[in-house]
């Protein structure tokens, strides 16, 4: 894979994907509507529809590659590259017709993550790391991405995707940070992570994370500068627990917090 | 006013209000930064910014209206025709990145809300109504607004904007109608009422809000098939508690039991 084929190859990925999910975004379904069935749902249906299409590209394109998605399974997790795969991320948002909801597309080589993108298609936006750099396109045109300098927990923006992903154990640990921070804000799923890579938030504190909602984010929020981990401090890639802050000082300060509980 | 020249008119208001508030939106200030000062307020200016450049075009056009706004006050409010304006509506989501923000025009004839407008100008989405009808334009085309039909609370999918919106007894009210319902959502502003018309979302249930909160919104759900009052069954343009839904079976079982508290 060379450089520019692999930009390339990961919009084509994204484009296929969004066709394959927009046409059930904000279709309006009422739980009384009787024309497409009571069982009909549409985010699973996108859901399902985005993977499909993006599995079919790679199979064609890299053979040997792996997958890893939420709604066909995992293939080849041993093998040098395995994409990770969300094609909605954020379905609640989906369901109530919020354009906040992201496609992403993530790249593993030997475990490590080396790429990721959050595509929100409706939008037109797309926000993309490797780990070294970052960079947006969208209405606002193209630019280098950097999370912005903010050392203490005082200062900080801090976002969560629910209260209820948390454990008690873990919300209390939460809440304790909550209460110190400037600001605390929910519902935002991977547009949380896309705007602090922006330098618009300045700390994300989730748990109960699978690997496709996280992996793709990893090399995103590196490349603009941001760290993110496990509360342990250690690798973010499997999911879990997971703490991503802009700034290196206001990461360590969150993980020491959250020990405290 | 004749129907043509009104639609133009108030395309020209959001369009002006747009550019005066873009340039402030993703505006990365970090709070260590220093070279704007620590006071500069992005999410303030840009709303000065906004309001400023409306009233400057009503004024011009219509100087006998009377104008309604957040920051720069009330004036003429006994004039036939009254502006009611939030240039950002959802500041917390304009600080954080967040493009669930948006600029409120209402416009009031003898105290009543005749027409309505929720513009997105970052995704380039409007929508509007009058009472009768509601319509949207954006990146998925233009098309008529309808509410959907969702008799029962447990069917509904619920959004508030924040639970500190409340009073204690307040809070005890929502969360009984929270417990019985599909879904509850927060963070979502005027633009869960855009959702709620455009038939994704079933009930809004909010309080403490301002009469610019509201008023625009009300012609836009009525205008759609949905019903907005405050929690007594009574009007909805004084702002106050809010309950909207967009079927008038849901919004009155939301009034009993909200009452039952």
């Amino acid at each position: 894979m060379t450089a520019v084929d692999f930009a390339a190859f990961v919009d084509r990925l994204a484009s296929a994907s969004a066709q394959a999910i927009l046409p059930f975004f904000r279709t309006s379904i009422g739980v009384e509507d009787k024309g497409r069935g009571a069982g009909f749902d549409p985010v699973t249906a996108a859901d399902k529809a985005g993977e499909s299409v993006m599995r079919a590209i790679i199979r064609e394109t890299f053979p040997s590659h792996g997958v890893i998605g939420e709604e066909h399974g995992d293939q080849a997790t041993d093998a040098e590259f395995v994409w990770v795969l969300d094609p909605i991320d954020g379905t609640r948002s989906f369901i109530l017709g919020m354009p906040i909801w992201g496609t992403l597309i993530g790249l593993l080589r030997r475990g490590t993550p080396c790429f990721g993108l959050m595509h929100q298609p409706f939008i037109g936006e797309s926000f993309s790391g490797d780990g070294m750099s970052a960079s947006y396109r969208g209405p606002a045109g193209t630019r280098r991405l950097r999370t912005r300098p903010c050392s203490r927990i005082e200062d900080a923006m801090l976002m969560a995707t629910s209260p209820t992903m948390f454990t008690p154990e873990e919300r209390a640990a939460f809440d304790a940070v909550s209460a110190e921070s400037r600001l605390t804000r929910w519902s935002a799923d991977c547009y949380a992570y896309a705007m602090l890579a922006s330098g618009h938030v300045d700390l994300i504190i989730e748990a109960d994370l699978k690997p496709f909602d996280i992996v793709a984010l990893i090399p995103l929020i590196e490349g603009a500068g941001g760290v993110v981990t496990n509360w342990e401090g250690g690798p973010a890639s499997q999911g879990g627990r997971i703490v991503a802050a802009g700034d290196r000082r206001l990461h360590e300060a969150a993980l020491e917090r959250l020990a405290r509980g």
